[in-house]
């Protein structure tokens, strides 16, 4: 690494470690108590989804939520673990050469590739399964009625009116489905739901973790809302500018596919304001709890300023 | 109907009534308080993969659990309604081209026929996230202890080393990535985690809705194990010998695709020998409660007679 490393980086990337470990070990393949018998092909190609790295933006966001909010790390990690196992379940199945057709994702084969169309079909559904079963494993740091609200507003943010929802309107831009031209209000709409409906709750999810009243809840939403939307941004600007070496994936696929982004309806320029704007926006958010927010107000700058 | 109705059809068919209007109230096109849109694409074909009928009979198995364990009929039918999701999502991906490349479900086009690839495998995704967020839908009716055993329940018999496991086995018989012939014990094994554990978690979720005591929960798994290897069996029996029209589906695709099953292992009248047993074994797990099983004892019977 040239760069120096920031005690944020530092904190990113412990949080990452973390995260890796734990699904490692939740994707072994030792069948647990109660459980018939894990296959060993759905199995590694599961770990080949799971456990290709990424910087773990999501149960980062979760776990430094429930720490602002004074909850225990443990349940912080159990529902950032839940929404990364949604996340990853997402990426195979957009990568499906049905949906987006990628053959590769950060830097190795995407798992249609590495194993076939039918395994990754089942690998998203088993990764999605299991995110719900992590989110209610029983436990001493979360009770059932923090668990029962995990799922629903998990359920909620990855279903028909969020993730899932997002992607059939994204496919629809493309065109497949006659023709059409997106006004920036619905680029908006598409967006907060495709990827803003999930990292928002990442950070709502740290707050119900940690057992946090409703109005702290609204304002990690809140704040989760804008950092959602500026990272959209972030991405379609890279999108634009990255090599496919520093992305692991190819570039510019959007623009081919003719997919409107706010950087072809603003420009440039608007674009990156907006993304600044949307940071402050994130950053007002958690202005009643101080100082103490600095590490999620710094995630949203580091949001914005990622190079991949 | 040229045969005459029981009061056992007249009872498994007002279930299904009340399931189908539940299914068309869940998936209309009107987005929710806290929702941002309703994609009318993906809904209609969520709609055109769930609402397609059939005899729901695993919500039927869950109210039943729930009312023989004295809980409210809510509770069952809430709970019933989560496992039919998982079951009409697991189909849609089933028939995918990746997958069994099946045309007709049920006398009618696959999801992906009437739509396309993408749309069938977003269907399946938001169907399966919408059973976590039926099964965690606050109501007075089940506290939020209960909500949250029955999502864990849920994932555990949908996932990894459930049905999506199953599924993973049942691709490999069929040799696709290698040569393989089942031994009876592995057959077994596949057909209790593809098609077993769902439908014995039917009657177990109607056993948590009704905040069944452990014991009382444990017999009615036990009783929807057998009937849930009973109904495979009695599946592999109509595949061999019905027709494409009484099924609505295509008919001996199993066989030609040389997956095994246990009506090659055991022969025609082994098999059938071995679904009464199974009916046996059913009944004797809820024999504790007298005559007033009786309705989930006929529905044991009713698995393995039934023409479709």
């Amino acid at each position: 690494m040239s760069h120096m490393q920031t005690p944020f980086d530092a904190r990113l990337r412990a949080a990452a470690a973390t995260i890796e470990q734990r699904l490692e070990a939740l994707l072994d393949d030792t069948a647990r108590p109660g459980e018939i018998a894990r296959p060993e092909r759905l199995m590694a190609a599961m770990r080949h989804a799971a456990l290709a790295g990424g910087k773990r933006l999501r149960p980062f966001l979760a776990l430094e939520a429930t720490r602002l909010l004074g909850g225990p790390d443990e349940a912080g990690l159990r529902a950032g673990l839940a929404v990364e196992l949604v996340h990853c379940y997402s990426l195979v199945h957009d990568d499906l050469p049905a949906m987006d057709d990628d053959d590769m994702r950060r830097g190795k084969p995407t798992v249609h590739k590495a194993f076939d169309d039918a395994t990754a079909i089942l690998v998203g559904d088993a990764l999605l399964t299991l995110a719900f079963e992590v989110a209610t494993q029983e436990g001493a740091d979360a009770s059932p009625a923090i668990r029962a609200a995990l799922v629903a507003g998990l359920a909620r943010a990855s279903g028909l009116a969020g993730m899932v929802g997002g992607q059939m309107l994204d496919l629809a831009a493309e065109g497949r489905y006659g023709p059409r031209t997106l006004s920036e209000a619905e680029i908006r709409r598409l967006q907060a739901m495709k990827t803003g409906a999930l990292l928002a709750f990442a950070a709502e999810a740290g707050a119900i973790a940690a057992g946090a009243s409703a109005e702290d809840r609204a304002r990690l939403l809140a704040y989760g809302r804008a950092l959602g939307a500026a990272f959209q941004i972030a991405d379609d600007i890279l999108d634009r500018e990255a090599t496919a070496e520093a992305l692991g994936k190819a570039v510019g696929k959007d623009a081919e596919r003719g997919k409107g982004t706010l950087v072809d309806t603003l420009g440039m320029e608007a674009a990156r304001a907006e993304c600044d704007r949307l940071v402050a926006e994130a950053q007002a958010a958690l202005a009643p709890f101080g100082e103490r927010a600095g590490v999620l107000v710094e995630a949203a700058r580091f949001t914005v300023a990622r190079k991949a």
